[in-house]
This record gives C-alpha cells, sequence and structure tokens, in this order.
C-alpha cells in the first residue's frame, strides 16, 4: 500500500483497438462501460405513482423514481424490484418495460418498468429524505432531480392505461423513431 | 511500474454495502457493473438474416448475430450499428427493440433490435471467419455461438411481419411474463 492515489494512464492495449485506463502501478487495465441503471414507475392501487426525495448528492432534496445502478448477478427487473426495497421500502410487481434511455455523455443506459405495489406499505429507506404518492397533476414536476425522470413519467403517462406497447427508446432524450 | 500484477482484496469500502474489489498496491475500488452487449437481427432485402461465423474465442467457428461489448459514448443502438459494422462490414437500419436477456450468471444484459440492411454490403470483419444471409430454414441452428443467438433469433421469428410489439424480456433465457 505505498500509494493510495490510483494513477492511471490512456494507452491502447496490445490487444484492442482503443484507449484505456491502465494503471502505472500495477498493468491493471480497467475496461470501462457503460453502467445501467434499473429503475420503475410505480403505481398504488389508486393510480398514484411512487416517487423519492432524495437523501443523497448528486440532486440532495429533489424527486426521483425509484432507480440505481444495476449489481452483478442480477437481471435488469430484479435491479428495479431492489431499488424500489432500498429507496422506498417497498415491494414491487413488474408489469412491463417502459423506456430505454441511453445517455452517451454520461456512459449510462437507464431502464424504466412500469410496475405496481405489492401491498400499500412505503417508507424512507437510507437514501430518501421522504416517500410520497403523487397523482399525475401533483409530481413536483419543477424539483425533479434528474432529466430521466421527466422523460420516464412523460412515457408513463403516454403508455397509460394501455398493454402490449413497445418500450420508449430515446437518445440523450430524443426519441429513436421507428422506421 | 514496481509490479505488473494486480492484487485485489475483496472488502466493503467504507460508504458501501457490498464487497468489491480493491487494489492492494493503490487503493483503487473496482465497481463492477453488468456490461450490456449490443447487437441485432439484420434483414436483408429479401428477408434473409446476417450471419457471422466467428473467428475468435469464445466459440470460434460458430455461427452468431453481429453484436458486443457497448463502449462508453456511444447510445444502445448506436454499439449495435458499430457491431455490424465491425463484424459484417454492414451498414444497418434500426427498426425496433426485439429483445433484452439478463444473464446473471455472467453479468451481461444483452440488447438486441430488429434492423435492416441499409444496402446489400456485407463482408467478413476481422473477428469473423465469414458471413452469410440466411433464409430461416437455412440457418445453421446446431452451430449457434451462444444460447442467446438462438433467443434472439427465436424472438425475431415471433415478431416477423408485425410491428409495435414489445421486446421479449428474458433473464437466463425464461420470459419474464408481463402482470
Amino acid at each position: 500500500m505505498a500509494d493510495l492515489n490510483p494513477a492511471f494512464s490512456n494507452r491502447i492495449p496490445s490487444d484492442d483497438d482503443r484507449v484505456r485506463q491502465i494503471c502505472d502501478h500495477c498493468g491493471f487495465i480497467d475496461y470501462v462501460n457503460p453502467k445501467i441503471v434499473a429503475g420503475a414507475v410505480v403505481e398504488a392501487e389508486d393510480g398514484r405513482i411512487l416517487m423519492c426525495k432524495r437523501a443523497i448528492e448528486p440532486r440532495s432534496g429533489f424527486w426521483t423514481l425509484p432507480a440505481g445502478y444495476m449489481e452483478n448477478g442480477e437481471s435488469v427487473s430484479d435491479g428495479a424490484a431492489r431499488e424500489a426495497r432500498e429507496e422506498a421500502c417497498a415491494e414491487i410487481e413488474i408489469i412491463d418495460m417502459l423506456g430505454m434511455y441511453s445517455i452517451p455523455r454520461i456512459s449510462q443506459v437507464q431502464i424504466f418498468f412500469r410496475a405496481r405495489l405489492a401491498n400499500p406499505h412505503i417508507a424512507a429507506g437510507p437514501e430518501s429524505q421522504e416517500v410520497a404518492l403523487y397523482q399525475w397533476e401533483e409530481i413536483p414536476m419543477n424539483e425533479l432531480a434528474f432529466p430521466s425522470v421527466r422523460w420516464a413519467l412523460e412515457d408513463w403517462r403516454a403508455r397509460k392505461g394501455t398493454t402490449g406497447q413497445p418500450p420508449a427508446l430515446r437518445t440523450q432524450g430524443v426519441d429513436l423513431k421507428p422506421y
């Protein structure tokens, strides 16, 4: 533990065709690929939507949907269900896929599902200041944490009351129009 | 560069709740999340499907669909188009999303699109021994490289001639049935 500061250089590994971060200390190659954020628009029985007021940075104090980085060893839908459990103490049932949002600028792919509360219990988890169930008109649209929260809410509203629809595909917020 | 062998220990970082690999040399925390494989079932104008015989391990000599690890700074659909270009020298147009396959065992999420060839030109890229356009009945089903190739082909066939359908959602090959 001579040096606790990682020191990476940008070089092309011998069997590769693009620049990767390589540790100057130990030669470790950090293959960085886009990360998946898994989340859900969760409806209560009366149609209200589950939202969480963030207790952590970035965007502490702003409202979000339950969502977070997918972990190894789980499916995308299991990741969305885990985040609802962690952030809102909520058990959810996945209905279908709502949207996939590529955000190349920050190398994220955000995948949202439609889901319903399996039971009425919700409570703020450690990463939430509070949780709430909102009618559409009550959603604090001017206090949303991230653009993708708005995209998911809009895509949910466009599909309200329907089933069997394809998810919205957006890149940096812009819809990918099917041919 | 005293030591070119990375030496990672499995420990829980102070602000985390699960074990991560931490470099003993420099303290680098290797947050490993599932990787995205982006691919496409690409149709020629006459309905034949573009397939590639792999020239690299794993599964060299077996047949696959153009697909590979998504890179930072691109969208999922752009990743699928890049892989078709690299593996089959093919320019493609994305039609819609075909399937999303979570494979927790190997921490991958494979996302396939339906696409069409933008022009008739195809040729083997450096990772392919050969490329071919197959009618459904001609596909070498007993020489497929990976289970997900079969899933994508089956999900494509189930949607043939239709539009506006939701993608198949599978976890380790098993369909996620919508509620």
